[in-house]
């Protein structure tokens, strides 16, 4: 399906720069993309790339069109831009509404004429699914499951029983939400299982990703705000509460019952300690470990980058001896006489 | 259902301070629970709650009670006993018995009559499926697959062949028991395959999390004893044994052949290496690297708390430059010249 | 199933030290093998173990074979010998050809008539299945994926829409290939997908650890090349490629578009963030954030060995006070009198 360039222009809002009746048909990067196709440039960093791609339009901000040999689509926002227009060229393929065979849906629960459940599917009883719904091959959906209009559920996704989805919410293969939160009470030699009450409850336009997992709450709910956006391999635990908007990317786990703010983002493979309030447009980099709340809003940090071996070692060994390092400049500020007073054989 | 407060003293031994005649049909949290609802107090931090609470009910022990506006059950172990009382009040819904539609069994699998099936679940040849056994929809067992009276596997789990469970274990959605330890030989400029012909044995009243992973030995067996409990997002690599009442928190990773002894606590995100050896009673704090064995019981931890990112910039190149340092501490204690001896332009 | 030992010797080149006509029926470990058990010793560490053993014969090295009580299999690599005579003695039980009852698929999908599709796999249109491929029950393959020879999926795989395997690829169960990139475009408040239009591509010969998610590419397709052994539980996200060879240990995240070269060996837990490229040959130890390109061969490390909990707390503290550390060792070298330089009780 080919567009104008002029079609774009105008159904987008972008200043175009070039022949309005030229047509693109596909996206493709700076420097893959030939002819009939379109890209962008989101990031100034790269617009070195812009000088030698072939595309045929590109689109970018006002400040890089200058720079751009093929036509010029510009707007303040080329990121979102680029995505709508790539939504537009590359819709998904319709999928089939109604109920795929080998499907079983119980007879107690609504599945709007307009969705789409695909083979194997269960839905359990009660579950309400809503217009233009789809939900795709595998998956399982106990019992009093609520899924707002316009969701998708892709490949294998459980939903345990009392999980709400609001509108717009997507969910890649493999998620579980709804699972027992982690609670145990230590009883005798062993553990007794603390019944894990509680619902997983979702807002709009959420996404989550491939194998994620989020965990129903105790007693209350665990809560995800709309707009969320959660990475692949995310581990919620029970009666955690994100705010909406908030990003968190692959590999991060937040421990039970701790809240984080709105319009976060969380870096790959941070790990959260529970009962936490961190506020507000907090900014966490990659493998840090958040042990207290935070009430500002800001850049925290906590990983350190690795280094070749050799030197990565003496700098462990060197850490494990700061406590004596320190003494030693004590001892230097106090003028005692170092010889007499070194007890490790360092340096 | 509801349950009189002096039912509930009896049948869990507490001493009542109320009306032994009040009913709770609910539980809630000592914020949220109103009138016949039951909460609990566990962790004397939380005890300023009590005041406010409109509970009808407060599982707690005798050193809270007299701040308890509402009937008290009094119980030494308020946390175990609560969760006793909340399994009474919520039970779970009853499944169906017998081999919902769609189930595919092989004609060699032995499967109690009491134990019930869900819907697209695939057993193999030569399984045994014990009492009152619930396998929830989209479970697959491959052959020779074991699982005691009483375990609840929750939906789309996988055990693989040979997989054996002992009674009242709990298997939460998407987790993968028995899939191949991770066994390459070089091989030239490759690797080679090295068969994983070991199994996965766990104990009775094991929990094992949502989206978990526990390979099969290479040889010998993997074994995770009883009264274990695993969160979800754990790797357990081939061959690690883990002991009696171990609880290990979400997203930790246990490396090949790694035996960690009993009633050990590991929080969130800690690696362990292979081949070491834990002993019992040991605790590991959240996101610590566990690269030797620990002989001693005792607290054990390796993570950095996240500082604000400008801060944390500094102390990382602090710390690349302890060496540095160290010598500059040196050359202080043996007397030389420091502005000769100083070679980086640190500080 | 037995074979002799002379038959084995002449099969894998091996040199014998035993009676050729000597039978193994299978394998075991150095200290649990006994009669009719054929063992290994790849490691010199373990060559203590060899003199109580009671296998029947062992594979191992000419330094080895000397102290070796049993007959003795002698090869220079004895570590993939025994790999490829465990797969002899243990062969995988064959699968039946053909389409289980209760799996959907597409009218358009081409299946090899050698191929084996479990039960309740679904299959979408225009997919291509090669010759003696067995996919696992309950596996999902969206539309247009390829499965080249003899690859094996476990069960409950997904490979979404456009995935293409080589030959002889192993999927364990769990793993989600072809998932949504995690692409946001900030968006006024929110973030609004970016579409993720292209595929996950995998050579031949590789394997992919159970619950593992490998993200579609954005516009280009995610690489994975031909002999790579990815563990359970790794992320990859959009974009990345991977080198042929390349070994990664569980729960390691890598973030989008970075390269890692050819041979590279990555241990477990390992974070590497995005836009990087990492050289051929390059190991990386357990739980280190790589945060920028390495262009050198080599051993990088990151992790942090965590001790008793009281030592660690006083590190952290030294750590976090590195700053002030510094500055007095600077006061030192300056000759300022120390007393009134102190501004922290540190010491």
């Amino acid at each position: 399906m080919g567009l104008t360039l002029g079609e774009l222009a105008v159904r987008f809002g972008c200043e175009l720069r070039g022949d309005a009746a030229a047509q693109v048909v596909r996206v493709g990067t700076l420097s893959g993309a030939g002819p009939g196709e379109l890209s962008f440039l989101a990031n100034p960093q790269y617009r070195s790339q812009l000088k030698d791609t072939r595309a045929a339009a590109v689109v970018l901000d006002a400040a890089s069109a200058p720079m751009c040999p093929a036509a010029a689509l510009i707007h303040s926002n080329p990121y979102a831009t680029y995505a709508r227009i790539a939504a537009q060229l590359h819709p998904e393929p319709p999928a089939d509404t109604g109920v795929a065979p080998g499907a079983q849906i119980d007879a107690s629960a609504r599945i709007a004429a307009t969705a789409s459940i695909g083979a194997g599917v269960v839905i359990g009883p009660r579950c309400s699914i809503g217009e233009r719904v789809r939900i795709g091959a595998g998956c399982v959906l106990g019992a009093d499951v609520r899924v707002g209009d316009d969701c998708r559920l892709h490949a294998r996704v459980t939903l345990e029983s009392g999980t709400e989805l609001g509108a717009r919410v997507h969910v890649q293969s493999g998620a579980v939400i709804g699972s027992d939160g982690f609670g145990f009470a230590r009883d005798g030699a062993g553990w007794t299982k603390v019944p894990q009450l509680g619902r997983v409850r979702i807002g709009d336009d959420a996404e989550i990703g491939a194998n994620t997992t989020i965990d129903r709450g105790a007693i209350d709910d665990t809560v995800i705000g709309s707009g969320v956006k959660l990475d692949n391999q995310i581990q919620v635990a029970h009666n955690v509460r994100i705010g909406e908007h908030t990003v968190i990317a692959a590999c991060t786990g937040i421990s039970g019952s701790t809240r984080i703010g709105a319009r976060c983002m969380i870096a790959g493979a941070v790990g959260i300690v529970g009962h936490l309030d961190i506020c507000d447009d907090v900014v966490v980099t990659g493998m840090s470990m958040i042990s207290h709340s935070i009430s500002a809003p800001g850049v925290y940090s906590g990983g350190i980058p690795a280094t070749p071996a050799g030197l990565w070692r003496r700098l462990v060994g060197r850490f494990k001896r700061l406590d004596a390092l320190a003494a030693r400049v004590a001892r230097l500020e106090r003028g005692s006489h170092p010889s007499s007073a070194r007890t490790d054989n360092d340096e």
